[in-house]
């Protein structure tokens, strides 16, 4: 575990490359609730994501020759674009690989922040050997989106500036998926203190996290089919040890507690956060046990939304 | 006019019954314009809307005797939701007289804040008449929406609030409707400096206050065929001098524009504004050659948006 200076550091050093994001609350959701919440909004972060933190910390933690080089990840989601602009900052190239049938707005998010697309085919394998076959003729440094050390790192930088702008946090919830965001989460919290309670939230549908708690091993997702987007991956080996030693618990919550939960912080917040942030949303309401009379940081995690895909949904009933 | 001392004592007034709302900014906004722009984020206001600020204001303006009779107003939209939430802070009754026609989500909002509602006709004249017939009975006192001092004084302070925060404001671009809250700007700019540059943003389908300023009387809509349902409002002998002796001009926007500004504001930013603000933001997108290398702020005047009905507009094409 960090020390709060060390911790504190990974923040300081990528602060000139991320968004010091604001923190809101809302006196109906605390009244709701019963809980003394502070949202994170991640969703104003550069490219609309926290996963912009971890790209920047993994690109500064290259050395030179390493970044002119380049790097590389595959992503057809927020980590896709948080790497391409964060070489850009940098001025190094980026690779992205993405899915054939990744969505275009998508593809063209990683264009204009100039990243270099390569695309392969759909499945797991098929992206990992594409992958490798650009390292060998390029030589660029990967970079996974949720399971490298320096991503989990910069990931924690939400966290703390949440504990440093709000005194008295007593539990931090955040959605989990690949589980880089919740592992940076846990490594902040328990830096600030030993005490702060960490909670992952997961959609039922794509419960492997809490599966993987229970059983002290990764588990795989059978479907993941789920409308949080960012959370049907699994967690991995650096991360899930972290998640392991310093997870209060992981809260299931159903796909229709993820819809009233994006609609309500919409329209009462009047903030855009798409469906995995709003995991951790639906995760507090119901989960009143744990948060009731308590000081609670919920991180919304992003802000990148299909708003068209996800409003009829929203609003079917 | 107003010094420096004198407007933000209204704001100090108030202070302990509104929300003192962020200022935020875009990077890409900026690129675009040209100018460095400062959205004050009156979506974020208690009720969605910098109506709060004149509600509250105007209630605190009367006497004990007169508060205790209570306050009426008529209203379909954001100033019904915004008296009856402060007369509840203040603990006093209010009446509310809406349109036959209001839509039901409106008509409960006003409930839930403990306004007491009376349905009119859905003409003026029927609202009017249903408004005396109340204060004949009950002794109320009537608060106009826009065409009232003490509310014009109550909107100042959404600029007043700006322009503390931010220095060398430049200029300052709201929407009009019923001319409250551009008087309410004008007031506030003004009593900072004269050089202030103040515009209101107007829909071209409800030009009224277009037409206005340049016959130098006030002229009425004729059909206010527009999305941004806030401006479809005529402007007051109250607040009309005001804006006559303190505009710069009037911008107009076309309902493409409009929509194109909500989208990009929801999409972009990742907060919910209502169309009427999006007729501000529109109008500094169109009107470059105002703004250029200007400091800029824009009144974002509320968040109250109708999701549902206006998500298929804004994604038609």
């Amino acid at each position: 575990m960090y020390t709060t200076e060390e911790i504190s550091r990974f923040q300081s050093r990528i602060a000139p490359y991320v968004h010091q994001t604001p923190v809101m609350q809302s006196r109906t959701f605390n009244r709701d609730t019963g809980a003394t919440v502070f949202f994170k909004c991640e969703n104003f972060q550069r490219m609309g994501a926290f996963k912009m933190r971890g790209a920047s910390n993994a690109i500064l933690e290259l050395d030179e020759k390493k970044r002119a080089n380049g790097v590389i990840t595959h992503s057809s989601g927020n980590f896709a674009q948080a790497v391409a602009l964060s070489a850009s900052d940098y001025n190094i190239p980026s690779f992205i690989v993405m899915p054939e049938n990744a969505p275009e707005v998508k593809v063209n998010a990683v264009r204009g922040y100039g990243g270099t697309i390569y695309f392969s085919g759909n499945r797991a394998i098929d992206r990992e050997e594409k992958v490798n076959e650009i390292i060998g003729s390029i030589g660029a440094t990967f970079i996974h989106p949720s399971n490298d050390l320096a991503v989990i790192q910069g990931n924690s930088t939400a966290t703390t500036e949440l504990l440093e702008e709000i005194k008295g946090i007593d539990c931090v919830v955040c959605p989990v998926g690949g589980g880089g965001l919740l592992a940076g989460t846990i490594l902040s919290a328990k830096a600030f203190s030993d005490t702060i309670e960490v909670f992952g939230a997961e959609p039922s549908q794509a419960d492997d996290a809490w599966r993987s708690l229970r059983s002290g091993k990764i588990e795989t997702n059978y479907e993941a089919n789920t409308i949080a987007d960012g959370l049907r991956t699994m967690l991995g080996d650096v991360n899930f040890p972290i998640i392991l030693g310093g997870v209060k618990d992981i809260v299931l919550v159903s796909e229709d507690e993820i819809l009233s939960a994006l609609k309500w912080v919409w329209e009462r917040m009047k903030i855009i956060i798409e469906p995995s942030s709003a995991v951790a949303v639906a995760g507090v309401i119901k989960h009143k046990e744990y948060f009731r009379n308590k000081r609670v940081g919920v991180i919304l995690s992003g802000g990148n939304a299909d708003i068209p895909m996800l409003v009829p949904k929203m609003y079917k009933k």
